[in-house]
């Protein structure tokens, strides 16, 4: 970052006093339908790689911030936070439990960002995690399903109904095809493929989508994302450059939208995600065209479409075109989801904001090997979504590069 | 505030920038073991009322920060704070839900405080609730059994034998008898019989504490805070004086103790009680000897005297004495639960920490009748303890006094 950038945004005090905070190590488990390991071991571990890579010890960091939804139902357990930190070995520090649903992964990180950046933390431990396997049928859909407005709820409107209903409208109102949507899962999947963290390894192709079994009409169960298991870790630090390689985050900002789908003046529209990107852009000093790469909450494919044109990376009702002509690809002109998006990679809830960010570090460092890196990406985007949209959290991140 | 101790916390970059944060607003729903009312619906009827208290509209508010310990497992619900935002027909803001067991009221109190002093936020509307009776006893006890350590918790050590282990080596190590355990009972009950929102309005004497059912011996049943329903909401703001009779924020810290009791050096120390409180003071620029009220986390009442020995509140040893001196009683040198406490105002687990705080408020606003008021209050502290002490945050009001 130019000192003249830097110069610019400390001016701005609505985001962060002095140098930005920088994410100094990352590290997370693969994603896994099912896995031995307890919800607390997952966080321990992911906590574990994030501190090795930023080559701190736990008793460095001051805060700890834990991204979960529903540890109480999926896993009997409460209180997260504290069990993490005493796994690791710390006392005296502030640690707390962050939830927002499906977003709840990046608010934790942006409670540990606003920690830090307002300088009440000097190193933050940002940790997401969700063990979905450990949960009953029944309870797992209960719980999802009631994050949407209660009246919805009842009328047994579920996620992947708003997806269907929100798919159907779209390919009404676009020139976009069936195929095209099928489209997104596909190169998804093709990304997963070459991350050694992601749930599924399988290549698929447009025919393989369509042929999978209705979810919720027009959307089939490859446009879905999986349940998973998994954990997710970030160490933020006071800037500037605490390590040689440092990711600045540039910004961190969210908003809640109309809760009810029935509310909103258009279904196609997602207010939260709109609003959080504007205020990060905003805050970032820079817009949706100077955006890299982006990790976009493609919990079900539609919504990749949907989240890219609120937040300005592709015209309204054009997002279809980008996928169909390959500019979404991982050599793409705007590369999408290259770790393997919600839909490839696995949607552990509480780890997946987090391990978006992971995704644009490890792109942004040019950690990844050849077959999987974004070439020359400087500044990514992340949006995680809560619900079918009444809260979201964009964070924009920014290399060294 | 004087002017020159306003000087003194701004020069401190640990606390806050500039003026602290002000309550202008307080609210918050009856405690009751059972309510006909949905946890949303508590946790609504508390944050309007905290607004009309400020004499704002849910519209003036930028951040909601809601508190709530297991509201997946005892309500089979996620995501209270984006149905508590949209109930309030509020978008556009940030919001989420903090967990930190049964400091989880606290901890959303702090992440408010905190989103305002570091200029994140404006407004901040804080809000706690529990709805328990809505939990199956054997979920419920689970839940909150599991708030331990692991090895604790697979060891059957429930909340309840901590307290009676801690109270037998109390017992066993100071000249405090039986009798002077159940007379911090009786205090608290009598202080509750005058709050119109507490649980529980009967008087008891020590002979009824005595002949109670034992719970965890030496404990018995009228030594531990009931399960409960309610909920409890502040208005924070950036300072000065944002309303006539403001009451600021002299301080807000947190910290985690060792996790496993079994792994203190001694049973009857509760080191996150012990930071957070040292924190508190040296934000605030003032010690134990000026506070003039307290909320203690009396979740068994042995906690009460544990807790002021760590605050300083007491000499190590002798809090009991304040007690059967009467010095902690609503008329004595320094009132502990002037509300009833979690033994008899109740603990509705994420509303607990915020009703501290509004007890402080009340008190320090001289907004109560005689009959419960502490006189000539201008310092006031709140401590919400998580699990038996893994975790701890206190807070330090100040009135205008």
């Amino acid at each position: 970052m130019t000192a003249q950038k830097r110069d610019a945004r400390a001016a701005d005090a609505s985001l962060v006093r002095g140098d930005p905070p920088a994410i100094t190590g990352a590290g997370m488990t693969a994603f896994a339908t099912a896995d031995d390991r307890s919800l607390l071991d997952l966080l321990l571990v992911a906590a574990e790689r994030a501190l090795d890579d930023a080559d701190r010890d736990p008793a460095d960091v001051d805060s700890v911030h834990v991204g979960n939804m529903a540890a109480e139902a999926f896993n009997r357990r409460s209180g997260l936070a504290n069990a993490l930190v005493g796994g690791l070995g710390m006392t005296g520090v502030t640690a707390r439990r962050v939830e927002n649903t499906s977003a709840s992964g990046a608010s934790a990180f942006q409670s540990a960002v606003a920690a830090v950046a307002s300088g009440r933390s000097e190193r933050a431990l940002a940790v997401g995690g969700e063990k979905m396997s450990a949960a009953d049928t029944a309870t797992a859909t209960e719980i999802i399903s009631r994050i949407t407005h209660d009246r919805e709820y009842e009328q047994g409107v579920t996620l992947p109904s708003f997806g269907g209903l929100a798919a159907a409208a779209y390919l009404r109102e676009t020139d976009a095809d069936r195929r095209d949507l099928a489209r997104v899962a596909v190169k998804n999947h093709v990304n997963a493929y070459a991350n050694e963290y992601a749930q599924f390894n399988k290549r698929i192709d447009v025919a393989d989508v369509l042929a999978s079994p209705s979810v919720a009409s027009p959307l089939r169960l490859y446009d879905c994302c999986p349940t998973s298991n998994g954990a997710a870790a970030v160490v933020v630090e006071a800037g500037p450059a605490a390590t040689d390689d440092p990711v600045t985050v540039a910004a961190c900002e969210s908003a809640t939208g109309t809760h009810a789908v029935a509310d909103r003046t258009d279904p196609l529209e997602i207010d939260s995600v709109r609003i959080a990107g504007e205020r990060a852009y905003d805050a970032a000093g820079f817009g949706a065209d100077a955006v890299d790469l982006a990790c976009i909450h493609d919990a079900f494919t539609i919504l990749e479409w949907l989240e890219m044109e609120e937040l300005g990376l592709a015209p309204e009702g054009r997002a279809w075109e980008r996928t169909r002509d390959g500019l979404t690809d991982l050599d793409g002109e705007l590369p999408v989801n290259p770790g393997g998006g919600l839909k490839a990679r696995g949607h552990p809830l509480g780890a997946t904001g987090i391990s978006q960010v992971i995704e644009l570090v490890w792109q942004l460092r040019g950690d990844l090997p050849d077959e999987r890196a974004v070439d020359g990406a400087s500044r990514g985007l992340a949006v995680n979504v809560a619900g079918f949209g009444n809260n979201a959290v964009c964070t924009l991140l920014e290399g060294d590069a």
